[in-house]
């Protein structure tokens, strides 16, 4: 069951140590008192490990961005027709989405995978929003989208009506307690829809009680879009490609994975703090820290591609500043 | 007297309203729900404003970083010897420190602006740091230094030994009270030098107790890069570019600019709050917020620069996205 993604998630390789260890050696003797770039240090010896190299670079950053409908939305928990996904996704083929301005800046290849719009998912209510060969189907594509890919840095991104409802079923279904606190806006809800998201999710989380298999929940009361960023960190993950993630909905999708195997996502970073509530919870609850915080509400991978001139930069500032034995000469 | 820069300061030009409500109104109608990149697209707006645009752009980056000594560190503030000032100033000028590898990722060019290396302000413990003659020609160096630049979008940087030691003094000379709030570590002091930066910063304060004048405080306690900075700042104003504001030091030496004039930073944001405790407390002074929030606390322009590619973004996801009239076609 759900064996594609399993089997994968069995054999992960591990980070280049000594790549890490040259990377933050250097780190400490480069002109500038150590640990002054704090953090961005550390984001340097992570890319460093995953791409296996003591000069880090970000070079060709590519984002995914999967696109998929939700049965949900028949419980009216967006603001917007399903349709927008579509239009959305062709958008985004088209180059004038906002993930495309922002990738274009950060010299990014912006690829949209349709996997599963016109095909909504089951209303995850009423019944497990996947089969298991649509879960397959699903992680399979997923697979060949990230070979087909030629990059060092991975942006996931999504567009799906009724995701966020989605998420919050995720994280609700392994946090246990009352829905709410999941639940937030999305596009823009207003309270009605809010409530309608929250009584939606409660019914799906409730359905599914019992369940405990990580990679289940996630087929039951996950989407297409979702399992495809699973599927896909998985992929890159074996591929040695290192991994920024995006907002609620992406990082909600890498919960079952988190559960699965702790250490499955070693090789993402979590590229921005969404305003949806429950972003900042799931981020403590995978151990992450996001490197911007702006309120952003967006998806389509946009909050992590803003992060990704960071992650860049954090490189260059080891790789391309001399040392103090370089500018200095040897101690002696 | 300090008459140059207060002339400069007398008849500011404001920004181009019609840029903005443009860019406000585009960022309304492009496709995404209103206000799902938040304050990324006030950032648009800002910068149409400055850059007296419809379509602004970051495509011509730059930074200026000013370096100069300081006759405080006598007092033992710094880890450093004030050697290590001139020794920075020149591998910034060779394009080997952190300032230049971030510049390169970003597209920006640097300028490395000697304003007083090897000619140390006066101890600010005991009398005025820069002379009204020193002020006025750090001023012109200064106005000089933008005025060869060809840019759209500037940060400002500085390099000193000593210099968060003056930044603090300037923040207290302000501020009131105890010193104690406005002294941090700088590149990392002891405990020991730390009080030692307190007692400098509590001596220097209390000996100009009783001036009031903005410009006459930054003379007396501030450095010959604070200056330099304030007075790049006005500068760039006449020629309406905007700016993106570094650390503590920096954001310090804007102080007196706001507290002489209110709208005397509405062309700067502020890129980065640093880990010295009081960049912080300065920043919401300025009723500004930062971009990044990083903990990072080098100096050199570097948070402001690590900025400069979100504002880039900003931009193009304003400009280079559709709106729903040129997407779906106007309503009717």
């Amino acid at each position: 069951m759900v064996s594609l993604l399993r089997s994968r998630l069995a054999d992960l390789p591990v980070a280049d140590e000594s790549a890490r260890h040259a990377v933050r050696r250097r780190a400490d003797n480069v002109l500038r008192p150590t640990g002054a770039l704090a953090w961005l240090d550390e984001v340097a010896v992570w890319k460093a490990g995953w791409q296996r190299s003591p000069s880090p670079t970000v070079e060709r950053p590519a984002v995914l961005v999967f696109a998929a409908d939700h049965g949900v939305t028949a419980a009216g928990v967006s603001n917007y027709p399903a349709e927008v996904t579509a239009a959305m996704l062709a958008a985004t083929q088209q180059g004038r989405a906002t993930i495309n301005a922002f990738a274009r800046t950060a010299g990014a290849t912006v690829t949209a995978v349709d996997v599963g719009v016109g095909v909504p998912t089951h209303d995850m209510r009423h019944e497990a929003a996947l089969t298991r060969e649509r879960f397959d189907e699903i992680t399979a594509l997923a697979f060949a989208a990230v070979d087909a890919l030629d990059t060092d840095l991975l942006v996931l991104g999504e567009l799906g009506i009724g995701n966020t409802t989605a998420a919050a079923a995720i994280a609700a279904a392994f946090a246990g307690g009352e829905a709410t606190v999941w639940v937030g806006r999305g596009t823009g809800v207003d309270d009605a829809g809010l409530e309608r998201k929250r009584i939606a999710v409660q019914k799906s989380v409730r359905r599914i009680a019992g369940i405990v298999d990580p990679l289940e929940i996630l087929r039951e009361v996950g989407g297409s879009e979702l399992v495809a960023m699973a599927a896909a960190a998985v992929a890159a993950r074996h591929r040695s490609i290192p991994i920024v993630l995006d907002g609620y909905i992406c990082t909600a999708s890498m919960l079952p994975l988190h559960i699965a195997e702790p250490t499955a996502l070693d090789h993402c970073i979590v590229g921005h703090c969404s305003s949806e509530p429950g972003h900042r919870l799931l981020i403590e609850r995978l151990d992450k820290h996001p490197l911007l915080d702006l309120d952003m509400r967006l998806g389509e991978g946009s909050g992590a591609m803003a992060a990704v001139p960071l992650v860049d930069m954090a490189c260059a500032g080891v790789v391309g500043v001399a040392t103090f034995d370089e500018w200095f000469g040897p101690p002696g």
